[in-house]
């Protein structure tokens, strides 16, 4: 794994944290030689990353026990300098590498549903109609661990060279940022009912 | 390419619309039979999706002539059911299949840097330093046709089958957004030089 040496960021927490500010991932995988790339919903426990599925998904059945590449990247914002040839962007990304595995006990399925649950509105598993076998079997889990992941990071000012930096056009940073809106209610909620706390992811 | 049918959309003009609503996207290439997936800006150009990097870059070098998949992927927002089985996301998706090729001219590669930097700045690139022979050599631009592409959407409520409705749980839609913040000047911007104006890319 090359990389960039300016960008690059060796550290586990690192790592941890931008796989936990992503709300989702994208998954390099190979389906008859040719390289697809899914976006998908992915968790963290510990040193392990998650993602799941239908059983009937094409992604997950040819990605389980190959080799793959998990990417989540947060878009930060535009870098914008004196040339064309220094714009940037300001970003957060983690790549991984393994051979994913499918996690096979419905009981375990279950407590790994709950954990990506509960990390992003807490306390909801326990409100929630209880998930059946059915379901479970229904539904893929893979995972694999984080000891092929790097991170690269860009932040900051444009990296305009001196002999740039006088001339006369606006550079820097316009930051951009995800935020979450208000809650849209479904129909037939009943009337009293709280809307979900959220943990910020 | 399979896809659910119900988060189909077919039509040339979502995909040009995805493509250009995302500010970046994944490319997964192959590198000596491992998939990698890489973020990168991207930009489009009536039927063609372009990318560019530094020549020196190895996913450049292994995506040319090689099959890619390049998926941009706009995060709409969590959608809450009354079950864990029917959570999901909104999100709209294109993947684009290709095998791409080096823009090879000097002064075709300076007019594609010009539009990407004008659709996203109009009026930008003829206030910049100007891009130098050096630099367009520096630059490798990818490119593939976008006859191979596809798009996913999900909006909307949540899909909870009618006998789970009346369970007592908050259910809905939590729409996130990106948004631009207030632009960070450089140091050294001459006084008076005026922010950037912005397309709304």
């Amino acid at each position: 794994m090359r990389r960039l040496p300016e960008r690059g960021l060796y550290g586990e927490k690192d790592i941890h944290a931008v796989l936990d500010a992503a709300p989702f991932c994208h998954i390099a995988h190979l389906v008859d030689a040719q390289p697809v790339c899914t976006p998908t919903l992915h968790w963290r426990i510990g040193d392990r990353v998650y993602w799941h599925g239908s059983v009937a998904s094409r992604m997950l059945r040819h990605a389980a026990g190959a080799r793959v590449c998990l990417t989540a990247t947060i878009f930060d914002g535009w870098v914008l300098a004196r040339s064309a040839f220094n714009h940037s962007a300001n970003y957060r990304a983690v790549m991984c590498f393994g051979e994913p595995e499918i996690i096979e006990d419905d009981a375990r399925k279950a407590e790994l549903l709950e954990v990506f649950t509960e990390q992003r509105f807490p306390g909801r598993w326990a409100q929630l109609r209880p998930v059946t076998p059915k379901e479970l079997r229904a539904t893929t889990i893979l995972t694999m661990p984080l000891d092929l992941a790097s991170a690269k990071v860009r932040s900051g000012a444009p990296d305009d060279p001196p002999r740039d930096c006088s001339w006369p056009v606006w550079a820097g940073v316009i930051p951009v940022r995800s935020k979450a809106l208000r809650a849209e209610i479904a129909t037939g909620v009943p009337a009293g009912v709280k809307p979900p706390k959220r943990s910020g992811r």
